[in-house]
C-alpha cells in the first residue's frame, strides 16, 4: 500500500560551526535531532554542516528550506562575534534584524544579575516575524521563522529547545523500523536480501555490517509505515535467514 | 601576515545512508576525519549527509566535488542492494562501471573461502579510471577517481581507508590552533573578545560556552597557519581574560 504524501513531514539539518569542521568540537546533535525527528514523524533527508561563514550558511539555509517541509539549525546564536547565524536568517529571508524587546524581557526577568552589555544583546537579536523558542536551560531563546527552526549548538540547550518547539510543528506518520540480526556476513546474504527488496518494494529494508566479538555480522532493518508492508517484509527476511544458515 | 591561497587545501565530506538520518546509526566518522584532515593539512569546509539515493548522492557529489580540492565519501559500498555508492558515483563522472578484475583478484588471494557470488561482486564494480584503496581491515578496497575518495561507513574501514591514501594527496600549511580556558561566562567576555578579533583579522577566534562542574564556562580558541599571528592573538585574548576577571 503506497502512502499519500500528506502523511510526509520532512526535515533538513544545518549545523553551523567552525569547530566541527576543524574537529575540535565532536558534533551531538545530529544523531540526536535524527533520533527525535523519527520518533514524532519528521523524516531528516539531509544534513549539512557548514562554517561561520554568512554567504556559506545563506546559501546552504535557502537550498534547505525550499526542499523540507522544515530546517533545524544549531550553533551559532551566542553572544560572542563568530555568532552570526541569526543576521544570517535574516538575510536569507530578507527581513531586517533588531534587538527584540521580548528577549530584553526574558533576561530582566530570569536574570537581574546579569549586566545586559553588548555581548548579551547580541543574543535578544531576532530576525522580524519570528516566534521565540524559549526553553528551560537558556535564558537566550532559540527562534522558528517560517519553516526554519534556530536553535543553540550547546547539546544540553538544543534538547530543550526541540522539546519546546516541537508541539508546534505538523508532524507525518511515524516511520515503525524492525530490526533482524542476520548471524551472516553481509556478503552471505547480499543476493537474497536484494530479492526480497525488489518483492516488497513499499518496505525500505537496509543492511548494516558490523564487527561482532567473532566476526562479520549484520543486522537488517526494515522499514515502512504501514504495519503489514512492515510485518510482510519482516517475515520474509527471517525466513530467507533461516534459509541460508541452515545451508551454512 | 596573509597566507598565499596555494597554501590552502580544501576537502567536503560527503556522508551516505539512511541510517544516519534515520537516527539508528549514530555516525562517528565526521568527527574522525574533521580531526584527521585537520592534523594534516586539509581544510574541512563542508559536510553533507543524504540518504541512499542515486539522484541525492549525485547531486551533492556534484556539487561538493567542483568547489573542493578533495571530496571523501562514507558509506555505500558493500555488497547489498541499498549500496549504490559506487554506481552513483560513475554516473556523476559520467564513466562506465563494471567488475574490476584488481579487485577481483585481492577477494582470491585474501579471502579464498569466501564464496565469489553476486553480491561479493558487487563490492567490486569500480567506476572506469579509478584508483583502488587497499586497507589492512577489509578485502573491498575503497577508490579514488578524480578528486573523489570514496570510503566504507564502517569506522574502523574507514580509518584504514584514509590512512592508506592520505599519503597520495596534496596537503596545506597546517592549521594551528590553541585553546584558552576563559573562566568566565561567554556574556562577560564577548565584548572585548570582539575587539580583539577585529585587531587580529588575520586569526580565527572562536568562542565556545560549555557547563563545567559550577556553571557556564568558555573555551576561546585561536586559530592561525602563522605562528606569530597565532601567538599575538592568544597573548590578547589572555591579556583580555586577566583584566576582565580581575575586574570581578
Amino acid at each position: 500500500m503506497s502512502q499519500s504524501s500528506s502523511d510526509i513531514v520532512t526535515a533538513g539539518l544545518l549545523v553551523i560551526g567552525d569547530e566541527i569542521l576543524s574537529g575540535r568540537t565532536k558534533d551531538k546533535n545530529i544523531g540526536f535531532i535524527a533520533e527525535y525527528l523519527t520518533a514524532i514523524g519528521i523524516d531528516l533527508k539531509e544534513v549539512r554542516v557548514v562554517a561561520d561563514e554568512e554567504a556559506e550558511i545563506v546559501a546552504a539555509l535557502n537550498a534547505l528550506r525550499s526542499r523540507y517541509t522544515y530546517v533545524f539549525t544549531t550553533g551559532g546564536i551566542g553572544p560572542t562575534h563568530d555568532d552570526i547565524t541569526a543576521d544570517s536568517v535574516a538575510k536569507a529571508f530578507g527581513v531586517p534584524i533588531d534587538i527584540d524587546p521580548r528577549v530584553v524581557a526574558i533576561f530582566k526577568e530570569r536574570a537581574p544579575h546579569l549586566e545586559l552589555n553588548e555581548a548579551r544583546l547580541r543574543m535578544a537579536r531576532i530576525p522580524a516575524g519570528a516566534d521565540l523558542v524559549e526553553n528551560s536551560v537558556s535564558n537566550a531563546p532559540g527562534f522558528m521563522i517560517g519553516n526554519v527552526i534556530v536553535m543553540a549548538g550547546v547539546p544540553a540547550i538544543m534538547q530543550a529547545m526541540i522539546d519546546s518547539v516541537s508541539g508546534r510543528l505538523r508532524t507525518g506518520r511515524k516511520m515503525l523500523s524492525e530490526t533482524v540480526l542476520a548471524n551472516a556476513r553481509e556478503g552471505d546474504i547480499g543476493g537474497p536480501l536484494g530479492e526480497i527488496a525488489k518483492a516488497h518494494p513499499d518496505a525500505m529494508i537496509g543492511s548494516y555490517p558490523f564487527f561482532d566479538g567473532k566476526g562479520p555480522n549484520t543486522n537488517i532493518v526494515v522499514r515502512s509505515r504501514e504495519p503489514q508492508t512492515l510485518a510482510a517484509a519482516k517475515a520474509a527476511v527471517e525466513a530467507m535467514l533461516v534459509k541460508v544458515n541452515g545451508a551454512r
